[in-house]
């Protein structure tokens, strides 16, 4: 049985992805969440809801404090911009070198469980701003993980999926609800209030209330627009 | 002026790195240690008063719990081998993905203070054993850490520095007194007694003390003997 490591965050797209390594594959799944000095760090328990939904019995979550390196709105003293037309720049919730890091750490973790698969929900939508969600990055990190680990040296390559890649938000979506994913498990929003309520202002909420639009779907999720 | 940051365990090889990059190559470096589960954690100290010594005004140390990935003697509740004989094989000390992990978080720390090298004190002794310290993953990664990152995607080229990749440990010792670093200052072994002091018997000890032994030198450490 193919086992894989699933970066599961908790939001629309990782819970995605992990319905998809389950349902659409059949891989055994390990999943991991990163703690990491976020502000949305509600999504925690969103990605333990889901793991468990999905008979996920290995959910890890690791503390990494990128805090200490800072440099976004989700980690320092920086405020999440609402209601922002598109840009081509790379936002102020970009979080350096993130996926780079969170891949890494789950390529520890692979070698460790016997892994040859790492799952992660990057996809096309956030490509437009964040450098790490490029297909070309994430063949270039498999290669990497390969020549720097014991797993890949000795015993098997591993693998990176990223198989919303190409999907817009409400093709996500879709794809979600025919693997019977419940979204009203998810959490999107970077900018959350006290109680967890998503804003429904920042870029994570906003293509997540587009992609459902789109589909002529309702957001299980109540905002406090 | 150049910027770097350099990886600083508070080892021999790490803080030779840091000696090469201020005196012979005159970058202005930040250095990072790594907090991450490690027994011998008494090297965060060495770490701090290597930086210290060498006048470096940024040195942070990164929390990273990888006792949570487990895998390796050094992080999980594996013993310590003492006095083995040489073999081919990776040792139990090898940290899954270790250098993968640690670059990747240097790499976002590069990111927020625009610095365009990383310094590894990754050397050809370590590489008989450890995968992640050969030149070719190090290549790779740096690969990998441009295209995932706003910084070598916009702005400037990310570089990997390992200057002691080719030196064996007497090599490395006698490039560290050159540039006046004092080896005092330093800790190399994976399992030191509660007080810090190290046991003379693990690889990273035996290998340091052939390496002033080659050089006719004597260690400044005291040892359990």
């Amino acid at each position: 049985m193919t086992r894989a490591v699933v970066l599961l965050s908790g939001g629309l797209d990782s819970s995605t992805a992990l319905a998809w390594a389950i349902r659409e594959k059949g891989y055994h799944c390990h999943s991991v969440a990163f703690d990491y000095g976020q502000r949305h760090r509600v999504e925690l328990q969103a990605a333990a809801r889901v793991a468990k939904a999905f008979g996920v019995t290995d959910h890890r979550i690791i503390r990494v404090d990128l805090a200490a390196i800072g440099g976004s709105a989700l980690t320092a003293d920086i405020d999440v911009p609402k209601d922002q037309n598109e840009t081509n720049d790379i936002p102020v919730t970009y979080v350096p070198a993130r996926n780079l890091i969170f891949l890494s750490l789950a390529t520890g973790l692979a070698e460790v469980v016997k892994a040859s698969h790492l799952v992660i929900g990057a996809n096309i939508v956030d490509y437009s701003g964040y450098p790490d969600c490029r297909s070309e990055f994430l063949d270039a990190f498999a290669r990497a993980a390969n020549l720097g680990t014991k797993a890949g040296t000795l015993t098997h390559d591993m693998q990176v999926d990223a198989p919303l890649i190409q999907l817009k938000k409400s093709e996500i979506i879709a794809l979600g609800l025919r693997l019977g994913l419940d979204y009203a498990l998810t959490h999107s929003c970077y900018d959350p209030d006290a109680s967890g309520t998503p804003c429904g202002h920042c870029d994570a909420c906003r293509f997540r209330l587009q992609g459902f639009a789109e589909l002529g779907e309702s957001d299980p999720l109540t905002y406090s627009l």
